[in-house]
């Protein structure tokens, strides 16, 4: 069995779950590579000895420079905070290593670019980890959008809000909300294609929006002003909101916001078609709701599909039969095709690409809530 | 106890259930004054003759004219096409009727406008039947909004389809389409306040968008060709969307699609604060989903309150307790609040000045929808 | 159109309802039969002259034996207590007019068959209007039923609780439970079949049953003992359990408690066969929940049917196309029903033999919940 | 660290998921014991040493007995067909193993406490993973009813179905139907307490039941004809049904059968109280629905609660927050529980003795059912 040596650098949450999918990977994959849990990286020698022990690394460095400099590792993984991605990776692939990097790619469009230039130019396959696209339901409503169960296409919808103790400071509650748009672009070009142009809206104010009982304050989106004392009221009404036009012509809405819907994350997609209609809430990772229309009555019920037993025709996993998958799970198969990518030397999705174009989107968002026009995209 | 005499116009749909009200009007409502119904007008004598026999009317007329000559009639009950409605409308409010009219009170804001003016100078009772206000589930969420209990509210949102079988010709398609938003609108009215600023948007195309199995035809929102021969597909895809700032800062979003959400008609609002939210399935008469959050541990999960057993403070309705009401008997609230505004020599809502002020929000959403630009409200 | 004259007993709850399912009938039926509000009678006259002016009645009594003397009346309509039933409907029957008569037809099995034979005897049509067998819902799932979408039926099951504001004295608590299984038992005998035996099982206890925290009492069945102080605790834990086997072979399972499932009324069917399975929550009034098994994959989801379009063939009724039925209406198919039985001169559904049938069913389940042993029915 | 080394028997569904949680716990548990994955036995040696490679165990063997004699082994654990499970359990215990042994932990009373007896005679460590008991939500639910919240219980519900897809042999059929409420039981012990008195029902027959076309036949229970040819009919019709009271008089039904519930598995346990009710589908791993009264109005809702962050008090368990569980991940939970019991020398929580008590209430119903009679428990 081909065996490929992984160095992992970080071990916080994404070092975490990846490690976890190196793991378990034999045991659910038969595309024939084993990953080898070589070295973990991390700045302070006593957390990274522990973490190599709990996570089952078979080393540690302190120093990530040395693990690129070294032979023996085949595969960098990029788990550090989104400011070292771009000097991590781009000599992660003029060494020639493969690399799988956390989301987001790049902190902005033009180290987005330098990344995935560097990838390209170096040859090495290259992988931007957006778990959602492999979670079991995604997986099934790719199947089903491609199929063409659903008819034409003329809608998707994305709708997204952070837990309630998701407890972060007011500039990372920015961050925090940007980074699920980027998950939901990355979901809505997945599953319809890519986008020709878009308009943002802030549905944000700097300052406390209208109660119900009397007194309003009118919005003022350009604010120039010193920022507010009463800082959390900024942080409670942010969302961003934003209109697309899919290459394809279909239209779609995406809205993340810091409050509603149940005061939990919840994570909801919508995609209509005149054949039928399909909604996931990414919290039930195993479950598709769908709605076909009966050709004869013209009708149609949304029914739950347990998608906990789907497996995607030559998908190679060994999963257990029926039952309902963790967000761990979704890892694991992130993982497996990142391995198939190395095995075929074909770059796997999503991939670096992804990264630049879902960082374009985004950038493209906030811009146009500025001007408070459509801009084209690319 | 005080009589008030009817003349109805027309016994198609609003008719029937304009009739339904009268009937069982004292049995649920203690206002104290009893509705007569005097004399339905229909042209076809044969027709309403009949129609009066099977909803209860002493009386029946072929020409709408006598009926508002006749000293014998308080009040004019409009239910016929809307290309009618200015003419009658304005010669009931000159000849002092009070008048309940049929939404939308006008094809265009100029015929809103006269309608409105004329009842306002005539000093009548008037009103627009919006049922919705008068569901059980729309009257406890306005008192959920009312009374504060989800804080400082920041977003509102409504999304609306027609069922599979409204079945209609490609013209009264797009009526329906608007008609449903004027519904959604009265009722964001309602709910929230006055709207100050909106941006359109036809999610339409005139031919087929995108299907996923490869040609897409790239949409033509100001095409000034000859309508597509296939005429089929213009209908299939037909939608309006609209983004809305409200008086007191908040977002709106507004959607009717001819398509998706399970091929049933739907009608979901969703009111979102920073102490709760609120859901609302207008097919769902008796249901309000809310969520409140918990003021210790931050987090909270939405509840199906049953809202069969709610009685507004005052309202002088007679329920039957904890029974689930059906799509008439909101009529028979509307009505009952009809009756009170002449009783009292009160203006009931809705009244005229919605019907005119919905019109306007149409107007102005179709509008910006060509322009593409956000247009300021009255 | 043929007349039929109604003299109504009672204007409680029964009254209310029926009034206004007179008072709707010919703008919802094509029957041909026009029910005349002929007299309604009450003991106190200014209560009864009042419910007359409410509910429609041209006129009043105060004697309801004058009423049953009376030749202008075909229809005697008891909605009085219990106790009075049988002596009115003995002589309803014997004076030969039809008659409806409020469930429980009788306290006992000796008077419901009395009742039975009286009305059989004389020849006229008689009813007992169990409302559920004619919610949306049901009729429906009848169809489903007996069409054979389920397959071969193996199982039924029926839970039903009050409403934690259905607040009553200790003995009609346990009336309260009773009512509310012949309700249950009347569907399952609509639905799949009669009853041939059945053990009945009191799952409450006259004294605290265990709390989680350490002290337990054991329950003591046939206490003889002078009843507890405690008297909220008996009312709090009463419930009613049944297994029953119906002719055909079909397990059945009833349960009414006076607790649970949300601290409001809930009533729930399921019907479970080879290739599906039904459920119905009876506070929905418009909604089936469905599952019928793929053929091909052996799969099957649940799917809730809106089945407020559903029009029996031959039924007759003018619907509002599309729009959701309350409670009241119910009471009109009914009605409707009746009024048909009275047309064609053939008893309509359910009659007084369901009446005493589902009492027959009762009692043997309270008798045997003592004897602890399955009971033959019949 | 403290070391135990792991010695397992059986590379099949227990084996794969066992696997999983040695290999992840040392990620997930800070009890600070380390399970090394030392030996996987198999008969077929190329299958064990494909398992062992893919497992992550060190070595294989292909003679159990082989195990039981190493001194490098501290743990046995048993993944067999229930046939073996006795013979390799009182070896191990007489060898001083510590044990977990898949569930059923034996095929009949007498075996289970032989097994039971040798372990304790022993002094080793056992265990039964009823993997139930350590879904996210049923460690919620457990703590729910433990804290009061649901006040005075009186009524435990589990119904339980398995899936269309667990597609088996006639009797292997009755086996897995047995297992279901082997599961099922568990959980009531667990979640309420110990059982006092049953009685069982098999809602099933050797034959087809009525169809609602017309022609039934009457069940025979105890038919002694052989067995029909038609042989599916008696596979479809196959259901268990049992009342019971616990020793604390709480009454409680359970319920397993073939078909239904949407041809899914699904597995419903519901608890009401006298102040709230809780019910959970345990296909729905991380979620509770719960509905507490309110003190003041006697009215309460259900709402969804997600467990997925929950911890236990003292748990020591390092969860993702706020990420969803999948099945694989109640195992570790179950092999923490393992590892503490060996780390104080206490036995975990479910173990032998309640795999006897199981297989005690198991064979009590299924007599119960013969005899028509409540039994009585121990």
């Amino acid at each position: 069995m081909r065996k490929v040596r992984v160095g992992m650098i970080g071990h916080s949450f994404p070092g975490r779950v990846h490690s976890q999918a190196y793991r378990d990977l034999l045991a659910h994959s038969r595309i024939g590579i084993e990953p080898v849990m070589q070295t973990i990286v991390g700045r302070r020698e006593n957390e990274v000895k522990l973490a190599a022990e709990e996570l089952g690394w078979l080393s540690y460095e302190t120093d990530w420079r040395r693990l690129i400099e070294r032979d023996d590792i085949d595969i960098i993984d990029i788990g550090t905070p989104v400011s070292l991605h771009r000097e991590i990776a781009v000599a992660a692939a003029e060494a020639g290593k493969h690399i799988i990097c956390s989301s987001p790619l790049a902190g902005s469009k033009a180290e987005a670019e330098k990344i995935w230039r560097s990838a390209r130019k170096a040859g090495v396959v290259h992988m931007v980890p957006y778990p959602l696209r492999y979670m079991p339901a995604v997986r099934y409503a790719r199947k089903i959008v491609n199929d063409g169960l659903l008819g034409d296409i003329y809608h998707f919808r994305a709708q997204c809000c952070p837990k309630s103790n998701d407890r972060l400071g007011t500039s990372s509650k920015r961050e925090l909300l940007e980074d699920l748009l980027a998950h939901s672009i990355d979901l809505g070009r997945n599953l319809i294609g890519e986008i020709q142009e878009a308009v943002g809206m802030k549905d944000s104010t700097e300052c406390p929006v209208g109660s119900m009982n009397g007194t309003t304050t009118s919005p003022h989106e350009e604010k120039i002003s010193p920022p507010n004392e009463n800082s959390s009221c900024e942080s409670m009404n942010t969302a961003l909101t934003a209109l697309v036009r899919f290459d394809n012509g279909i239209i779609g809405i995406f809205e993340v916001s810091q409050l509603g819907k149940g005061f939990h994350r919840s994570n909801l997609i919508e995609i209509n078609g005149n054949k039928g209609s399909l909604r996931l809430d990414l919290e039930e990772l195993n479950t598709v709701r769908l709605c076909l229309q009966d050709p004869v009555t013209g009708k149609g019920e949304f029914r739950n599909i347990d998608c906990s037993d789907y497996e995607a025709p030559g998908d190679e996993l060994r999963k257990l039969a029926g039952k309902k998958s963790g967000y761990e799970q979704a890892f694991v198969y992130l993982m497996h095709e990142f391995m198939r990518g190395i095995h075929e030397n074909a770059c796997p999705s999503p991939n670096f690409e992804d990264g630049y174009k879902n960082r374009v989107l985004l950038d493209a968002i906030k811009r146009s809530a500025k001007t408070r026009t459509w801009l084209k995209i690319g």
